[in-house]
């Protein structure tokens, strides 16, 4: 089984954010992990995406609301709900860690949410204190700021190392860290 | 069709929102309104739904996680989703307006968020000024503030006269309101 | 609780199916039980609500696949899922029983399929042997034939009849059978 | 894009159901394909994975009932619905082409039936004749029957190379069938 981190953020997003999305997918996919995303060719989801596919063997997954949306060129599997927003939680559920970059958008924001109410990890790029604040009242410890990707991938790196100790006592459903 | 108001709040509620969503409950029903929750046993959810059901007549829709959870005993029609949190989606949609009675659980603020995803008004009973602040920036003229129960159907009444007058010169998918 | 049948068939019904949909919704409306329809205004599930709609106090439930579809003019309450085929389930999952009207649909024949995994009963209306023959196979004694509206009602009132013996000894999640 | 051919069958498989579900997997993952699976440890899911993995650089997708659920461990790309059978939906709506090995089970003939209302070709391995009547007269020129997954596979070459035909007018969505 492949390690999956969801990048999510809005549709329209500042620049800010899509250059933070791009390094993101960019450094996710040079650890060998699963770029998951929304999935369509709009945003965060595509930024995300395209930094993924710089790296040679990269895997990006997009989970796309309906049939009719187009999807990211950089999308390798785009995974049909035919949900809308439903999918959101699909998105969550699969992700082993939540990465948010902008919350400007009440998609991305329902995301967060339901990260925490399934108890995933949740990771904040460059939010602003107020919504960091409402986040970390809602998720305790489930919920980390981070002031850039690279902070953002160093916090799942800590997350993977005390998975991969706890690893060695447990047996089922782990995953593969493939090239760290 | 009937006119439909959603009761969102959390599962393991206080005092005060649980009274709050009793009498909620209470006021939507004695309207004609039909009461929709995510119709489990406990918190926001069942109350709501005991308020409804001391007005003869009324009407209480749960929409349930699972087939497993445990269903009110004030839910006249529960709709079986196996989705679990999935179901959030559901419960906005299908809801004409959304009042949020507390904001500690996530599940709920994912509602919130999808219900402003979805184009639906949102009214937040007693809600913090951070909290309210939060979703207004997020929901804009969706998103409104009230102080107690009493408030917030008076807010309703507003739109559904408001969808009325807009009525008149409208035709496909429009709702009753029987009892007003 | 109240008792829901849900009654399944094609958009593009055959005269016949339809006369049976709409024998049917009114017959289950007299017994006080709820008719569950996919919701959309044409074929079985329009003439399932429209019988039903035929006696005072009934209640109808459509349960749609998107925002978009235009609902029954005769359905009470629109659950709206925005999951297209998916919502195939959730239709399944909240009828007591499943009546099915018709078998030239790909989406009835994955609601029947979908009811015996989940554990419904099954009533084939006016269906081939073949037809038959093949769901019989699947769901074993889930599954019943019925001629005509009539049988189908006598089959799910022997099930009610058995279910509410049963029901001296059990206590949770137990329906009214309101009007019998 | 990369072509994805889904390969649905029972939980609770024939012996002779599991080695075409095995050399299926093998065969389309020589092709470059991914397989798409409902992802479980168990019956046709798991031994399809099983024979794509046998392939160096081969991709498994397994898209889950449940979070609960064991994954196979031959799934490189576990997708966490949460949705039940809800998700059956999701299998054939993300497959270019849907391939049944033995149709025993109530959840695969309803994967069959949504293939068809969602426009997918099925490929029928091994069915008796009552089956391919059966769903020949639902889903048309839709569904074809092959007597072996060489068979099948010679059947999708088939779909891919009529659909590359028509690629050169066309220019959205379209996927790379990356090995051949």
């Amino acid at each position: 089984m492949r390690f999956i981190v969801g990048v999510m953020g809005p549709a329209k997003a500042k620049k800010k954010d899509l250059d933070h999305a791009r390094m993101l997918g960019e450094l996710i996919a040079r650890r060998g992990w699963v770029v998951l995303t929304g999935g369509r060719d709009v945003g965060v989801m595509d930024a995300a995406c395209e930094g993924a596919k710089r790296v040679g063997g990269s895997l990006t997954i997009g989970v796309l609301p309906t049939a009719k949306d187009k999807v990211s060129r950089h999308v390798d599997v785009p995974i049909i709900t035919e949900m809308g927003s439903g999918r959101n939680n699909i998105n969550v559920l699969t992700s082993h860690v939540v990465v948010a970059c902008g919350l400007t958008g009440s998609g991305t924001v329902s995301e967060v949410a339901l990260a925490v109410k399934a108890g995933r990890p949740v990771i904040l790029v460059d939010a602003s204190a107020a919504d960091v604040a409402f986040f970390r009242k809602l998720g305790k410890r489930l919920v980390a700021a981070a002031s850039s990707p690279e902070e953002a991938i160093a916090l799942i790196m800590r997350q993977v190392e005390g998975h991969r100790g706890h690893r060695r006592h447990a047996a089922s459903n782990e995953y593969d860290v493939l090239s760290i």
